[in-house]
């Protein structure tokens, strides 16, 4: 089958790899009918991370082709979304709504990599979830938004409480930061402010159910969020960008004891601990538990009540991936769909 | 009035001071039954923090003296405890159940100094419970524990989620890490692990409730919690040290999406984000809303169901109150009451 390799970074090819096979009783094999590129992706492209030849992507849908022999949930022919994080669905981290810290965890990214036109997927049962059939095309971008970004912009607007009567601030306005903003409407939130400063993307969050715009940054973001909230600051925060600048933002963006949730960090990141104390803020943030809200987003999406496909802004086949990856490092699109 | 006043590091004496006027209409004036050494006082003590002829002292219970013109719920010659924070109880954030964070704040500490005879009590009503009647002297240790250190083990337990079925580990023998065993006992944990190497800690510490004693710090303290709690780590972990090396530990002791509470933390912390982040752990903490909790805890002592005040293992008049700074700094005593 053909799939993505990254040779080095800024080097990515689409070329032949083995096709996967069973090889645990609870693994299924997916022909993949889309798959994309993420924010993440850009972390080896950029030599941020080392990239050695390594197999790319973590988001997915497709049918599926072949189920090991302990698989019960899901069946051969099945259209299924999958999480970007391998979990079992039965230990006590997964019972718990955590499948993403489950303890037979496994990072889709760079292990199984599906910019693929196959993938196999371990532990299917506690991993996929089935569609109620087969998908119109154009709900396709919106079910694979839900394996990675939309999830995980769900799991911030959830991390950060956002609710009915809540002022909810977003600070990031990539795929992630403008899926928060949908989750944040569609959870009830008030008011909802998104921290943009780019044209296209402020429509998107608008569009999406932001009811202010603050194109300010750092401290005068912070400034500008406060005055907006009565010199509170917001109930709930969204960190979605993971950078020590936008994190500090994102601190001091929220009200005393209020709520901050974080889907994005990078390794550079201190939290100065005083910043957290002081203000009694509550934080909680980590890789999304996408499992624990497919089924509702499924639903939410089959039921067309929610379009979280529309932050994919360029649509190329699979052996064009090269040029998906450039775009995204260019900033010339938010996120981009690969067909395979 | 006699009252301390510490004039430098290591400097503390008692001495005469102007006594307490109402000022604003919702003052009160509390002539202070006992009051204590709180082992922040132990910082300007130590030079970590300045120190330059101030008065000290934040826990405080005594008998209103006189009240302002706009003081409805305490009443001339009510017993009274009140919180190491002042509080106005009507702001939003009030209302959010952290008057600890309330938009009025003043931290009783270092301003009102509560180590004296009497004290000015801005927004007493915000601010000071009345006990059910003037209570047996036995139980006045007790109440002043309320004041701060229990209150603020107890929101140690509350924000890391103690409750039935859990496992609870407590970072920190001090004062507050033990009143966290007791209130981990009190919220209904299954589980208690008391992190201790001090034979007479550790003893009220089995008092309190702790199931376990782990003597280990630093990794092979965490390696022993994971050890304890089939190497998941535990659902809640109190923090009461608030070094770098004890938040760390506290992190560590924390399962996946595991709940941390933070009652303590010097201004050299710095978290590392990816260690939050990975593990997807909650964290939660800050100077703790004890005015939320009064009622509760008052009602508790009272009815002789909890005995906090057994941390005070030397009571001093208030003219020995340098002694009493010594014997904390020295280790010699755990808590230091004062009479007055």
């Amino acid at each position: 089958m053909r799939g993505v390799i990254m040779h080095t970074a800024g080097d990515v090819r689409v070329e032949e790899r083995d096709d996967p096979k069973i090889i645990e009783p609870t693994d299924a094999i997916v022909r993949l009918t889309a798959t994309c590129i993420c924010g993440s992706d850009l972390w080896p492209y950029r030599g941020v991370e080392p990239a050695d030849h390594q197999v790319m992507g973590h988001e997915y849908v497709g049918v599926v082709e072949e189920v090991g022999s302990e698989v019960r949930n899901v069946k051969v022919g099945d259209f299924v979304v999958g999480s970007f994080v391998i979990s079992d669905g039965t230990c006590e981290i997964c019972r718990s709504g955590y499948q993403s810290q489950c303890v037979h965890r496994q990072f889709v990214s760079q292990t199984i990599g599906t910019q693929a036109e196959k993938a196999r997927i371990p532990f299917a049962d506690g991993t996929l979830v089935p569609t109620p059939g087969h998908p119109d095309p154009e709900l396709i971008p919106s079910l694979l938004a839900a394996s990675d970004v939309l999830g995980t912009g769900w799991f911030g607007a959830v991390a950060a409480e956002a609710a009915p009567g809540k002022t909810v601030a977003v600070v990031g306005d990539g795929a992630v930061g403008l899926m928060a903003v949908l989750a944040a409407k569609q959870l009830g939130a008030e008011r909802i402010i998104a921290m943009s400063r780019h044209p296209e993307r402020q429509r998107l969050a608008l569009e999406y159910g932001a009811t202010d715009i603050v194109e300010e940054r750092g401290e005068e973001g912070v400034a500008k969020i406060k005055e907006l909230t009565g010199g509170l600051g917001a109930h709930s925060v969204v960190e979605a960008v993971g950078t020590q600048e936008s994190t500090l933002q994102a601190i001091g963006a929220t009200r005393p004891a209020g709520y901050m949730g974080i889907v994005g960090v990078n390794y550079e990141v201190a939290i100065p601990g005083i910043q957290l104390f002081f203000p009694g803020i509550h934080v909680h943030g980590g890789p999304a538990p996408v499992r624990r809200f497919l089924p509702d987003l499924i639903q939410l999406i089959w039921e067309r009540k929610i379009d979280p496909g529309k932050v994919f802004d360029l649509t190329l086949p699979l052996d064009q991936a090269a040029e998906g990856y450039r775009a995204m490092d260019e900033r010339r699109a938010i996120k981009v769909l690969l067909t395979v």
